[in-house]
Formats: structure tokens, C-alpha cells, sequence
């Protein structure tokens, strides 16, 4: 998949690439950029973030200089209009888009008459709880995916410079249709935003003696609650049809549960949860280890390792003596204060029954993950 | 609230601690305990996890010694019936236990007849999507909280023993009632972990070409779903009351914004959204920024750094010149390649915007982070 389906030899070499809306995408494009020696011009309504991007090195202000490549990072509500604008100002070549939805603002650009063949809607699979300028960051798409999104009239010369746009910035790009994108970020991403939203909202309702006991789950499950909701609403009423079936599903869901939590027996309250945590443990099997990858699953072994130094480098050793491969090492598992710490492998899994048997045999502490 | 309502001078020296169930929570104490110095005994129906506990420094098996106080860390069906014959043993002056849910383990001790003088029900609030021996950390409860949730009953000699068993783990011990205790996990532990879940099952009907798309967010909204299945399903039928309540009500919560999204004007929507976003705002904020300690909403200052040596110092010191005091230093955002970087500063919100006035007339990029 990764990048496989384009044509090196076709794209495009980005000299000076455009750049309107200095937020936290536009900029980190022009911090990527600049950071590869691309001339980067910006431009935003509001000239204060224009001024703070380039402090930060991320480009200088576009007087009207032509460009090979204009990217459109404005809120999605105004991407069809500064395309157009865009189009119209002949400054660009070609040009593509950096919004969160892509039917929308497709569907907009066809009823303002905007040019479809220098247009390749787009979108980079990134992005942070924290907005503006201010949170911007050079390598925001370094290994992140780049949703590419033509349509029949997408001319193939839009389609590769924003393959090269996306390449340039560290990320892969990936092709897909405006269709399909938006419904698979309506499920990986703007559902799981609302319901982030939704438990954040009850904790309002928690007396305030028992917020001590919010833990790091409750955290986690909704660090994307500090998103800003008026970027938010526009994305989620811009893609509403595909989030309205799913969300609509969900709520479904958790109302059969409380049905069964309600009134079911034991027995058919733990089969209910336990069936419910096995489809979202299969579905985290799906995630790719890396975005970008392909989905695969290795068998992971623990091996418990002294503190001494120079002991994973002797376990290394001793397994490549099997001709079993390493295909990858978690985070070395090390407690403070603790005698011991544990390293996980993961090696192909019809071979980690037999990396562990061989382990114990030569006096290692091993164990197979689940 | 910090321990400040424990006499210091009555808690007990603990210097020997039985720990049963030596999974991820009873061996995670044993490190902690041992790196302390205190003797810890170690016994559960899994031999192995036992051996693995002891070969991690977790403590040694434990065949029937006197000990000063003694933990139950099973799984939660099993609680009641293992501080039921602990309490028989006559091996231990005091019991806790450390079970995820308080009220049901108590009501099922009660029918067994527990003695309710000796055992004080308790609830380490730590934990990991990983279980087993083979998951533990010696510092599993530094600057974590630790319920405890005695009853009237509830001699205080059991109370000062779980004090200071959370204290010897790097915890900070915490006063509620158990029926306290199970509302308040139900909001910000067990429907987040339902609903985890329900997220991630979705995933399992996303075509495999559009799993690359999925973002870091998805990922950490649905990190909880690779917990067990199997100790999870024990908990929330161990809760079920509370949690029925509140899985109902987001329930009816998503259906109405499916049925927003699908009939509502934009306007609508986007307010709706909004309303749901802000609502989940608030929430965060209420949110301690180290668990344990009070909610405290500073006003955050962002400043651009140059990459030279010593800009933070600078900084500092400039500022310390104004009398504004830093009361905490977020971390630095320094873009791999990026020429500059964003410190940011928590200060008294009311002094904040005087700090960015005051910055920049003195040259600095500074902004108030909302």
C-alpha cells in the first residue's frame, strides 16, 4: 500500500508551494516544507497567525508569487470558496485541500463552479487536541497517512503534485474516494469525537469530592473532549449523514445494554459485556502497529530481564541462533526501583510457542502474551 | 485532602504484608512493598504467577507466617470468599482488599459472614489494559489514589492499616463510602471502558483498505478495549446498577443527536454539537492536572522560543522580575527540524494577560493559550 501506486518518476519536484490558513495544519505543512528547503508562501484572515507561523519558521507572508502547488488549510466551511479563489488568482497550478470531510466541500465546488481538474480534495491524517499556529509542529505527518481523494475529473497533474505534497511533508499518501473517506472517518474519528465528548459532559455531574478518583483510562478515553468545538461542529455537520448512522447505532448499543444490565441474569450480563470487550479487542487487532502499515499480528514474548547491563543483547544473541526473527521489541518494561524488568518480542506467531519452550529450556523466565 | 485527614502518628509500621492474587495489582503492591523493605508474602491459585511474582522481586510464597496486614487482590467474584477465609486463617490482625468495585464484595461478605471489624474494603485506583504478573510496576501508584471505603463497622485498626499500605505504595490514600465509591467508577471508569468497547468493535466492520485512516486519536479514544474480557465482565456485573443508569442515559443521549443530525437545520446541528463539545470541555477542566491533587485552572501563556541555549533561563528570569509567579512549565514543543519552539507557562489566570502584554512589549512571541 505504501506508496507503491504511484509513479516516482511522475511527480512533481515542489519548489514553492502556497499556503492558505496558517492553523495548526497549514502551518505544520509549511514547517514540513521549509524544513526540506521548499520555498513556503502563507496567507490568513487573521494576519496575527500569519506573523506567529513565520516567527516560528514555517514560511513568509505570500505577496502574490506564483507557486508549483497551492494547499487549502482553512476551516471546512470556507475550503470550496478559497478554492475557487484560489483557481481564479491563476497564482497556482494545481491545488489541493486539507479538509476532514471531503463529499461536502466537493459538492460546493461543484455549485460555485469551481475548475475540477486543477482541484485533488485531500486530507492528512493528523492532528491534535490543541489548534492554532501556537501547537503546530514540523513532523505533525511523519508517518501518518495522507488520504488522497480524486474524483473522475481530478486532473492527473493535481493528483501528483499533492502525492509529492504529501510525501514532501513525511506522510504516506494513500488514495481513496471522497465517499469512502468520509465514512470511514465518520467511524475512526468523528464518532469517536462526539462520544468523547459526551463522557467529559458527565463529569459536570460528578460531585466534586469524587473527581480525585478519575484515573489515567478516563484520561485517555477522552483527551479528544479538549478539541475546539466550533472546528468540531463544522466537521461534524459537514459530514453528517454517515455520523448519524453511526451514532445513531451506538446509541442503539448501549441501550440494549442497560436493558440487559437492568434486568438480565449474571450469567447473561457477563456474556453481554464479555461479547461486547471481544469485538473491541478484534477490533484493535485490526490497527496497524504503525500507521501507514498493514494490519499483523505477531505473537509477542515477555522475557523477564535482570538489571544487569548487556542483557538484552545477549537475549538477541541467543535467539538468532534459532533462525526465529525479531520483527519487533515493545518498550523495555522497566519499573522503578524494581530488581527486574520485562522486554517483549514479537516474532512470527506460529514461532512463539517455540521461542518460549526454547527460552525456559536455557533459563530464562518467558511467557506468551495473549 | 492529600492524606491530610489521616493521623500520621497512628498508622501502623507495616513490616510484614500478605498479598493474595498475585495478578497485575497484587504484584505491582509486592514490588512496591519489597523496594520499601518490607517483607511481602505472596500466595494465589496459580502457582506460576506466583513463581513469576517472586522471580520479579515481588516477594516470596507465603506458607503460613504471621502477617501484619494482608491484601486481597483477586478478581472481584472472588473477593468476598478470600477475605472470608483470610479472616479464618488467623494469620493477619487486618485485611483489605483492592477489588475495582466495593458495595457488592461487602453485601456477598455479609452473607458469608465475614467478620466486618477486621476488613477494611479498599480500591487502589491504578491500572493498565495489560493484566497478569507478567504487566506489574513497582511505581504502578505513585501519585495514583487509593480508595478506602470503610463501613460504620469498620474497625480503625484496619482503616490505619489500609492508610498506610497506600501510603508504602507511593499512593495517596482517599475516604469515601463504598456506594460513593461504585457511582463514581461507574461515570469515569466503567461506562468509559463499555463504551471503549463499543468503539472499537465498530472497527471490525470498516473495510480492511480503509483501516490505515485510522488517526492517534482513535487510538487512544479505545485504548481501554484491549483490557481482559474476562475480569472486565466480573466488574461491571459488579456494578450493574450504577452503570445501567448511565449507559442508559448516553444511550438516549446519541439517539437524540442521530436524530438531530439527520432532521436539524446546519444551525442546529452546529449548535447541538457545540453544546456537546463545550459540555465535554467542562469536563476536562474539572479534571485534577495531577490525579490526587485539587482542580486548579491556571491561565496557560504560550512564548516562542529560539533554538539558542539558555532561552528558558532567560525567560525565567525576565519574568520573575514582575512578581507573576510560574506554577507550572508545560512540556516544551520543539518540532523535530522546526528553528523554534513553544514553552508554555501556567500562571494565576487573572496575571496571565498581563504576562503576554508584558512579554511582548519586551520582544517575545507570546500568546494566551484558551
Amino acid at each position: 500500500m505504501v506508496g507503491l501506486e504511484w509513479d516516482a518518476a511522475r511527480l512533481p519536484r515542489l519548489r514553492r508551494v502556497g499556503v492558505v490558513g496558517t492553523g495548526l495544519i497549514g502551518t505544520s505543512i509549511g514547517l514540513a516544507l521549509s524544513a526540506r528547503g521548499v520555498e513556503v508562501l502563507l496567507r490568513d484572515v487573521d494576519e496575527a497567525q500569519v506573523a506567529l507561523a513565520e516567527k516560528m519558521g514555517a514560511g513568509r507572508p505570500w505577496a502574490g508569487e506564483r507557486v508549483d502547488h497551492a494547499v487549502v488549510a482553512t476551516p471546512l466551511p470556507s475550503v470550496a470558496v478559497q478554492v475557487r479563489a484560489l483557481a481564479r488568482s491563476g497564482l497556482a497550478d494545481t491545488i489541493s485541500d486539507a479538509g476532514s470531510v471531503k463529499v461536502r466541500p466537493l459538492v460546493e465546488g461543484v455549485q460555485l463552479g469551481c475548475d475540477l481538474t486543477t482541484w485533488c480534495p485531500a486530507h492528512p491524517i493528523a492532528g491534535r487536541e490543541r489548534h492554532g499556529a501556537v501547537s503546530a509542529r514540523a513532523d505533525l505527518f511523519a508517518e501518518r497517512v495522507w488520504a488522497v481523494c480524486p474524483v473522475p475529473h481530478t486532473g492527473s497533474a493535481a493528483v501528483h503534485a499533492t502525492v509529492a505534497l504529501a510525501f514532501a511533508c513525511g506522510a504516506t499518501p494513500v488514495r481513496t474516494t471522497p465517499q469512502r473517506h468520509d465514512a470511514a472517518m465518520a467511524s475512526v474519528s468523528h464518532v469517536p469525537q462526539i462520544v468523547a465528548s459526551a463522557l467529559a459532559g458527565a463529569l459536570v455531574g460528578l460531585p466534586e469530592r469524587d473527581v480525585p478518583f478519575v484515573g489515567q483510562g478516563f484520561r485517555d478515553t477522552t483527551r479528544l473532549a479538549d478539541s475546539d468545538a466550533e472546528l468540531w461542529s463544522g466537521i461534524i455537520e459537514g459530514n453528517r449523514g454517515p455520523i448519524a448512522e453511526r451514532v445513531r447505532s451506538l446509541g442503539a448499543q448501549l441501550t440494549a445494554l442497560a436493558d440487559v444490565l437492568d434486568t438480565g441474569s449474571g450469567d447473561e450480563v457477563t456474556a453481554a459485556v464479555s461479547r461486547l470487550m471481544r469485538g473491541g479487542q478484534a477490533g484493535r487487532a485490526l490497527l496497524p502497529r504503525k500507521p501507514g502499515a498493514p494490519a499483523q499480528s505477531w505473537g509477542w514474548v515477555g522475557v523477564v530481564l535482570d538489571d544487569r547491563p548487556g542483557q538484552l543483547a545477549a537475549l538477541v544473541g541467543f535467539i538468532s541462533q534459532w533462525q526465529i526473527n525479531i520483527e519487533d521489541v515493545g518498550p523495555f518494561e522497566h519499573s522503578l526501583d524494581a530488581p527486574a524488568g520485562i522486554v517483549e518480542l514479537a516474532v512470527d506467531p506460529t514461532a512463539a510457542d517455540e521461542l518460549v519452550d526454547r527460552l525456559t529450556l536455557n533459563g530464562w523466565t518467558a511467557y506468551r502474551r495473549s
